[in-house]
């Protein structure tokens, strides 16, 4: 494999191809090819992009037969018959089912860019200015949404402008687990000189995934949804990571039975790996005068193609959702006995998750990494996250067949036992 | 044609489909097509994204290729045969002809990442704050590119977040045609007390496409660079909508025989319409730590594919870009003949631009809006840009064919002597 | 008393003129006599700026002999023989016998002048941002103070500018009895995706006077200079109210046993009421270049010449500390038994404070309001503090002749009863 | 004269005692003595802010009546007799005949001060953020003072935070003699793109102090105050420097015959030295609450007393002001006769001025700072302004008598006539 020019031409700030450099060439639901026709199982599915896998057959299908149309691929934010059978099926398919009634917008369609849309919405709807974030949350690296992102490597990036705008609470569970955050969160909102200004709105991850796969309780996510109400706050469900299935469920959220004022989708949103967000809001909070937000891929046509071909595949019943929550029960099982051995070697060591969104905490990242260095090598790529990289996380496609489940997991124990051993 | 889902169901924030509101099914090179089977010639092609045409058959082929490969769709910042096969073109066809020696940042694969990522970086590699961009400057609208946008509408869409480090000059010709506005920015630069902090870079774009077809003159643009390098203020050039073979080479910035110390590109750097985008930098300001700058679709493998292929059928040689050029000539003649007849009946106008980026400037967006509406009717997508929308603007495909645009042209101008007399 | 013109001319945002609506025309000691001639215990003391009195006698002397003499009044920075023995005095009877060493600058007259000067200082100094301030802290509402002040009343009043650089702690206490609100403190510092940026310094009241006399606890104190040390981070100690023998010491934080690296002081530094205030710095962090920070009124001569002489009058030896001391007692004593007797008629009411600076929490603003409304009835002007004024404060002269201070606690006792009972 | 000591303990900051490094001890109207007993001729006075002289004995007076009588020195705002007689005399001398109405608010009583309240009130008033000064413009260093000021001095001491919510625009004859400045400033305001966001105010002093004595035509004021009507912004005179009768009338722009929305005056305000500040504003503005913008020092009744006394002596009727502005031509003469002079030996050199607000611009600090150490050898304090210290300016006592201001004039030619041959 020639990696040279890689190497010369690709700027510093390139990452992954440090855990795993090999030149990638093909791939298959849950499979990628090397150069040298080296085979890995995927458990990273980019970071929660490939949830239904890579190039599905049906979505890449519905992708063929738009491009053989010479359908319109790109059109600023005109209207399509693409567009347009896409948010017919998201009305019919995922909102109408789980009673929920949103608008829809269309920005750049990246996650940061769905979450600084989000943000400007929810300021210029409430004419305030805070955004409430989370210990350990990530919502994206431009510069306001940067402002809600906790971690220090990306703050510390921005060539000293100071990040405006945000506040950060503890997270569920931050505090131990005796204590629930958010009554230190609603005393700060009842003092009138805490040092919190009113917040416009609190952006979310029910489940953290950059942050270490740290899981929201469905009651704290209620009350947190209370608090809201309460102080005529907007919520704001980020789901970029953690939505489209990956928790056995389309929303994350629908397991606290919360409602969002606004919601972020993207990374698995267009199903096929191809840049697209959206951001769904409350009708009465479409404040947004028109063109006042735009951008060159509003609305990526491909994008709409595909996202409708994978509801309608995969979301038109429950079984798909049955399916990952099963999947999600195998991994949290096999975690758990992992965890377990490696506690008993005198390394504390911890499973949490919700769906196919989970995590060993290893409680370093020198081990965790030493981990996942052994896993590629013995053909599984899984990466770690959380604030010292101390989780290796499995974000498996949730479409991925048994059998590789199963080897991957395998090759994981493997790899712990050879590590901690 | 059906638009009720759309109207009930997109935001507010649509912007396009106001002003064509249609719902379009097909495109191939300058013509689209609407749901009712009519055909409109596109003088607009995505804002600057189409330079090769709607689904244009060569980057169709390579595109088509690389899906039926199953090679990796998304991959996050892997290295794949796709990515480095793309650095390796890019540096071939279009670096080393050139004498350019740049690294590549591949951010999120918008322009206003790119503008992110090379302002941050500039801030980074100097250790000051400030950005100077230009009145009527457009660089996209996350938080950190909207400092250095012009533009009130989205500036005060903001929530009230006052936008930070940036400043403001004029572009050339915005003090008369006698002033050389960079006087200005000098007096400043050299005075301790002048308000204007000692700046990171200056961010301009030789054409401003949103703001109104304005052009760099040459000489300003050589005399900005040797301020640059006086003051040790990095040169950054916004090549998103004037790059890629716009004004009749790949970089705008090659008339002008300056050498920007960073470079940003997307809209049609994909060549297909696929969301895109790169940053250049001199080797020496790549200071980005590993992953400091992240994003989900950094480095989409489709687009390298598409790109790749552009800037071997189009890039090989000076064939394409002569040719761009004849037809600017033909713009240009044709709408300097428009403006004139629009003098002469009282109204002052004129034309200007640079290759096939080109406006009239009407004199008020009331004017410039009957015009581009009455186009419509027959036939013809054209947009305004500008302050006020008061230039009607031509960004046709750079391959469109004679006949198309003669016709285009035609309709243009009948539309002018509909609407003026 | 004519009061329409004042009504008439003086700004809205005057504020004790609505609790105490009568015009004052002399005073001396702890004694106010409005213009009918009606004389006032003075438990307020210019909110801590009069803590030797009104028109103290000892210092009366030294500003007439000043004046008398044509001293200099006003010298921009300029050397004075008052400023050198202003100086020479502070150091020998306050910084040495206390192990201290510090460097002088002398900033605007003001407190919030100090607090901004201290702040900068600590950015320069570390090249860092964040200042992390406290929960209910005050520090001054200029715009570099504001940020680290908690009162929304005045962080609402920006007209819609965000504040920023600062980040807000849990104060000794915030988070319930039982729990070190260090503890959370800590966590976040060492949490790489906390939200909290690595601070430039901490900066803490010892005892929060407006905040609602919250008093940090001797050991908190301790553990959080043990923090700062090990983080790197500057401790700033605001000693504004606290300061100047308030708590029984000069320096409030002489209690604890700490050391700050920065110190403001301001307020009763003077002795006489003259606006002053200085920043005391450890000498290796004075980063200052020449005139970087100025302001016409730093260094008022006046004020030097009545500060030292408070500083001979009252600091040669612990006379006067202990005095104090013994007072502090004496209100504490009363304040608990008030407090007591409110609890027994079923509200909830507590004593807290350190030294001369102490308060009945009676936990609401309403209640505490028609006490002190019937205090000054019966003449004895007490202000409240707290979040939601909640809190009755006796910030009394601490040269207050006992009979004064004796008859103010009836006063306030017999307020008590009549409004509770 | 001892000095160790305050080299010492006084912080590096300092910055006059380089200038001048002696220990003064007296003064009188516009005379210095030194610890050596020797005399200086002021042409300094405070930067302004001694226009009635060192311990004038009319001010020296009424402040020994009061401190007699033990008026209340300190009584944060109060309402007291001393308040009550400085706004009605204020009123009745000051406002009522020039034909002005305004409020006073009473802010920390330093010139900084009042320009954070003037601005934050100028955003509250107007719901936007942007404060439009001027290059050269100085309006203090506290952090929202410091946004509007133009020295980088001072912008770059804050430690790396951005100062935010102020945009610069040329001042009258920045872009040349034959150019008005405002043409510039007028295209921003009404181009939908300019980069500035439609301001709450404009600040501007009528003539720049600090930046140079740079003297606004009063065209020029009277247009920028139609701008300013215009477009719905305050217009804010900063008359800190130049107000109470530096220019030769009471107010810097009744020259101009405009009449500013809110204006700020501190410095000579008091009279004698003192700190003291307050803000005027059309009544229909003062939007504050009660207590929204607070301080220690506001309203400082020693500072009322000899206010009060100042405007009773110099401001009965037009004797003083007269007075002044005699003085002023004397000046003008002498400084256009050493300018010429200096021409004429090849070194570019102008006179410019307004009243006795009066400066030689000598084209550089190098040699405006030997020409001021010269005359201070010879025994006179005066100091250079302007971005590079060019400038050496007279801001003598507007009371100094004729042989002094002969004297001081004298000195001055005979050190340029050293320096300069």
């Amino acid at each position: 494999m020639q990696t040279q020019t890689l190497e010369r031409l690709e700027s510093n700030v390139r990452t992954y191809s440090r855990s795993f450099p090999v030149v990638f060439t093909q791939a298959k639901n849950a499979r990628l090819t090397d150069e040298d026709g080296r085979e890995y199982i995927d458990f990273l599915a980019g970071a929660g992009t490939l949830n239904y896998g890579h190039n599905n057959p049906h979505l890449k299908q519905a992708l063929l037969d738009y491009l053989e149309s010479d359908g319109i691929v790109h059109g600023l934010d005109f209207w399509t018959a693409a567009k347009r059978d896409y948010l017919e099926t998201l009305e019919a398919l995922i909102l109408k089912p789980r009673g929920l009634e949103y608008k829809v917008h269309l920005p750049g369609p990246t996650g940061t860019n769905a979450v600084e849309a989000a943000i400007r919405l929810a300021r210029v709807a409430t004419g305030r200015h805070t955004i409430v974030s989370f210990t350990n949350g990530f919502h994206g690296v431009t510069m306001g949404a940067l402002a809600a992102t906790g971690n220090r490597k990306f703050r510390e990036a921005t060539g000293g402008i100071p990040l405006q705008g945000s506040a950060f609470m503890p997270y569920d569970g931050y505090l131990g687990k005796d204590v629930d955050s958010l009554d230190y969160f609603e005393k700060l909102l009842g003092d009138n000189s805490s040092g919190l200004d009113l917040p416009a709105a609190v952006i979310v991850e029910t489940v953290q995934g950059e942050g270490g796969i740290n899981v929201a309780g469905l009651e704290w996510l209620k009350r947190l949804e209370g608090i809201c109400r309460d102080n005529d706050m907007l919520l704001i469900v980020d789901d970029i990571q953690a939505g489209c299935g990956r928790t056995g469920k389309f929303f994350s959220f629908e397991h606290a039975g919360i409602t969002p004022d606004i919601v972020t989708n993207s990374k698995s949103l267009s199903g096929f790996g191809l840049p697209f967000a959206h951001v769904l809001m409350r009708p009465e909070l479409d404040k947004w005068k028109p063109g006042q937000y735009n951008g060159t891929f509003r609305g990526f046509n491909l994008a709409f193609a595909t996202a409708a071909a994978a509801m309608r595949q995969y979301w038109r019943d429950d079984t798909f959702e049955r399916d990952v929550q099963r999947k999600g029960r195998v991994v949290e099982d096999r975690f758990k006995k992992i965890a377990a051995w490696i506690n008993e070697r005198g390394t504390p060591a911890s499973e949490r998750g919700r769906g196919l969104m989970r995590g060993i905490d290893v409680g370093s990242g020198e081990l965790a990494d030493k981990i996942t260095a052994k896993a590629f090598e013995k053909g599984l790529v899984i990466e770690t996250s959380g604030q010292a990289s101390e989780v290796v996380k499995c974000l498996c496609p949730l479409t991925i067949p048994d059998e590789d489940l199963l080897q991957g997991l395998d090759i994981l124990e493997d790899s712990v036992k050879e590590v901690v051993a």
